[in-house]
């Protein structure tokens, strides 16, 4: 009976945002995973269609002339990219699609399609980001730096989002979410026929 | 930490937002109903400040011209008012204030203080909303039609609001408002310092 709509969730490096969607989407079966075109090639196990769109990049190319992406971006020399039209046809069948994005292509998103909800995930403090950036234990103290610096730059960005949830605990930035659903579920713009179905 | 703000509760004669209210507070102790003005005799138990701000008409037309309302009406040559400085002064500390109103005087708020936030609660059917008018047994056949024909020039209003709550079963409709209430209080303009205590 209630539209669907896109939920962007967003925030910079640290912030936890995967391991907070992972959650959500484990707990909630009906929300939908937004699912991103890739031209890098599939890993061990990873489905086409259910982790990534795989395309060559002529394809890709192709898509983004004809401005079939919400977002895209080339990382490392691969381009990634959130079909439109997978997007869409879930709200139009009234689900709940939940995109896992870094501040750049939630702005870019903002720019594409605004009527998307958007969540900015942010660390409890700036120093526990620096701790979860460091804990990864992957990446060069200059990598680490780099991404510290970006997080920071990337906190000027929240006026474009429309709510914020901190991410202390992750049961706790889960539910804050799940809240943030059910509400907006609840708005006029998306429930306006329900006015038909009452005065039939 | 987040500021506070005004939740209109609206609706209909027949949607049960005084039950729905009622149920709310109780459960809810941190919330502050707003206390109208008015200029009738307080009825025996009735506490100044807390049921109603007892004022003459002299003193309540003072308030009008003085822009003191947020809202105002006259029922039956009594003049009812919502105060403006209350309401204000306790979203300043922070306080989420509940105003229950019907639609006429939900509109007026909507014109004098746009930023709060608006619910329009609404009966599963129409018939159901005729059953309810007619429950209430103290009005005459020409009242429940005069009722039941305002309900229904009321519901063309719903896009002045932000939610809509149905409220078939109370306890549904009242969870319903508290996780509006849950959403509301994380959306970015009310978290915005929050920013600076992360950066501190």
């Amino acid at each position: 009976m209630s539209k669907g709509f896109l939920l962007v969730i967003s925030g910079p490096s640290g912030s936890g945002k995967g391991t907070v969607c992972k959650h959500i989407l484990e707990r909630n079966e009906k929300l939908v995973f937004s699912v991103s075109a890739t031209t890098r090639a599939p890993r061990r196990g990873e489905e086409d269609g259910v982790n990534y769109f795989f395309v060559d990049e002529e394809s890709f190319k192709e898509m983004v002339e004809n401005d079939e992406f919400l977002e895209y971006a080339n990382v490392h020399g691969n381009f990634y990219g959130t079909p439109k039209k997978f997007v869409l046809e879930q709200i139009e069948k009234g689900e709940i699609v939940i995109l896992e994005i870094d501040v750049q292509g939630a702005l870019q998103v903002k720019e594409s399609y605004p009527e998307a909800v958007f969540v900015f995930l942010l660390p409890p403090s700036m120093s526990e980001l620096k701790n979860r950036i460091k804990k990864r234990g992957t990446e060069s103290q200059e990598d680490i730096d780099l991404r510290f610096k970006n997080a920071f730059e990337e906190l000027k960005f929240v006026d474009e989002y429309d709510y914020i949830v901190i991410n202390d605990e992750v049961p706790e930035a889960v539910k804050k979410i799940e809240t943030i659903i059910g509400a907006e579920k609840l708005k006029v713009k998306r429930l306006r026929n329900i006015i038909d179905s009452i005065l039939d």
